[in-house]
């Protein structure tokens, strides 16, 4: 089998087989395909698609290029949640803990910061002592005793799609439909989970900037994760203001913690609710969604979310004194104030802005050797819809970096 | 500037500025642009395509990646001629010496087989003794004492093409038109001729197979040399069945041979004329093609032109007393006669067949490292038109292969 006719083939708009398309991602991990030729190949998939069958082979390809982690010696449905990333998405750290706190297993591999969308890993590594690197028997120890893992993807889980994704980043092939399902999917399926639900972000902040694409994404996340077995809920919701008040690892941990007393941030509460509800559903704990999210907020209100957090954070090595007085994290040496220029209402506010602004701060990256501050950020004093006069805070901005 | 955001903006369909051209092309030659990146930008060109401009600074580039020869001390217009490739076409071994000895200095630069399509330096290479990897200062010397040189690429001249073209060929970025017509151009710019005639194939010989795709490369060849300041024309020419009776290297000197010593191959010798006249015309020696083409028939017939290219074999280290003797070569091992099943008319003949059948009896190459028997190759018997009887031979195979 030749790289270039494959390569060819799928230039030319043609299907291709699953022995085509494990020779090539096979090739690609032991040398005998070139990088080269997988990039090219991974742009003529960018513009000739893949259709549902090979998409599901992509995706089966690329979890058996390692371990499949199995959890069904934990009693209960595993429900993991994925989200394609915003700005200030910081859903997963109060969700996990409180889902896990109804008592559905929440095995949850996360990605790091990298353009304009931040990472769970950063956010959760702000926190002194917290290990996102823990081993896969650590990992199985820690969903069936704590009922929760918030980890980074292992170098035993789809190493394809780890190798793949370098690749995608630098040749311009990451904004593909099949190519991110595949890439969702393969971490998703490898880590153990039996169902799973996807928040699919569409706006200015998101990775998907036309709601007819998220819808593509979405429907092709949901008829592949069926196909191997996985019952798959898709959510689309709004990325075009940033979730929340807080852009920045740390601050976005404080904003959680706040939440998670009861402090409430309704737009960022309400997608957790939802979002969480179905989990909840999903794990069988009730029929219906709006139950599941009865059962959330009580797991809030009566704080066994913040302690199934602290449990978390203690297990996977963190310092629960700095949960417990986020004072005690040291402040910004910068703090900038942004004043309104003018009176007003506050009519759009560009996520996608923010995003770059909070990494131009120190709070994210855009290659993924860069150092993150924890302690950077943006924390919004405003949001749309909120009236302002002239020399009123609208948000302000922490940093390290002297200008 | 980042190598992404450039193949990102092909990718989207806009149109690059020669700064980004010159960062992808120059950071490729030196290493600050990873062949993965290079491959995937070429990818998008194939889908997205190059406007004029752009298709005119890519080969801008090309060209000044490398020495530009400077014939201008060699009295007379300098007139090269390309073709873009075909089964059995041999034209320029009869037409370089042909228009040098019309007084037209012939400064060729030629290429080397690769597929089904034969390469001149091959075809020259199997005369022994016969260097096409001349020095720039003989190669100079040649075309100023002799009115005619026929080598191979030197690493001086375009390197930028050569790497892309090593790339293309194994990432399936071959067929795209400003990539070729940037291949094309820039060796020829850069070997010093002030005029050029295109022979652009279309058929099942040729690398482009639709007359649209062939029109379409022939006139972008035609406005970009022109921007570069050297009259162009184009022929666009049948590469249905192969040109002539042979095929395979040392076949198709002996073909030649036999032409220039007035042997007429009618489809053959109808092409090189037309060519050769073209080129005179373009030398200033005759105002039309039609005065062009009949100067070509009397270099052909009063032998001056088989006295040019004796000459131009000993100037390159070729041994003339093969030449002159073509029975000095000594015989295949293996000839195998094919006879005609049926009694008919023979309506067509697969060139792109042939070519490929040529190549496994050991006529060409599939990869660039495989080595040529000059021997080897394919003699027709009949052509299409031709009427045979069962049992008459159709075409013999020549090979050293056992089976």
């Amino acid at each position: 089998m030749n790289p270039a006719e494959i390569i060819r083939k799928k230039r030319s708009g043609e299907k291709l087989t699953r022995h085509e398309i494990e020779f090539l991602v096979k090739g690609f991990l032991d040398g005998g395909v070139a990088d080269y030729q997988m990039s090219s190949f991974l742009m003529a998939v960018f513009f000739r698609g893949m259709d549902f069958e090979e998409t599901t082979m992509l995706t089966d390809v690329m979890v058996h290029s390692g371990v499949v982690v199995d959890l069904s010696s934990i009693p209960g449905v595993k429900v993991d949640k994925h989200s394609t990333g915003g700005v200030g998405d910081k859903v997963s750290l109060i969700l996990a803990p409180m889902v896990a706190a109804c008592g559905v297993p929440v095995p949850m591999i996360s990605g790091r910061s990298l353009g304009h969308t931040g990472g769970t890993l950063d956010k959760l590594e702000s926190i002194p002592g917290f290990r996102t690197n823990l081993s896969l028997d650590e990992y199985r120890a820690a969903v069936a005793e704590t009922g929760v893992a918030m980890i980074g993807q292992t170098s035993e889980i789809a190493p394809a799609d780890r190798q793949l994704y370098a690749l995608r980043d630098v040749t311009a092939t990451v904004e593909s439909i099949p190519l991110i399902a595949g890439s969702i999917l393969s971490k998703k399926i490898a880590e153990g989970a039996d169902a799973l639900v996807l928040d699919v972000k569409i706006g200015r902040g998101a990775f998907m900037q036309s709601e007819q694409e998220a819808i593509r994404l979405a429907q092709t996340l949901i008829a592949v994760g069926k196909r191997f077995g996985k019952t798959t809920i898709g959510f689309l919701t709004d990325m075009n203001q940033p979730l929340g008040f807080a852009i920045g690892n740390w601050l976005e941990v404080v904003e959680c913690i706040g939440c998670m007393k009861k402090n409430d941030v309704p737009d960022l509460m309400e997608l957790t609710y939802v979002l969480g509800g179905a989990m909840v559903m999903l794990g069988g704990k009730v029929p219906t969604i709006e139950e599941g999210i009865e059962l959330c907020r009580e797991a809030i209100i009566s704080g066994r979310t913040m302690k199934k957090f602290k449990e978390m954070v203690a297990r996977q090595g963190g310092d629960v004194s700095y949960v417990e007085r986020v004072e005690r994290y040291r402040p910004s040496t910068n703090v900038v104030h942004i004043e309104s220029p003018t009176s007003g209402d506050i009519d759009r506010i560009d996520a996608m802005e923010l995003g770059f602004a909070a990494i131009s701060l120190g709070a994210g990256r855009m290659r993924v050797d860069e150092r993150i501050e924890p302690r950077a950020g943006i924390f919004l004093a405003r949001k749309v819809g909120d009236t302002v006069s002239a020399g009123e805070i609208l948000a302000t901005l922490y940093t390290e970096r002297a200008n």
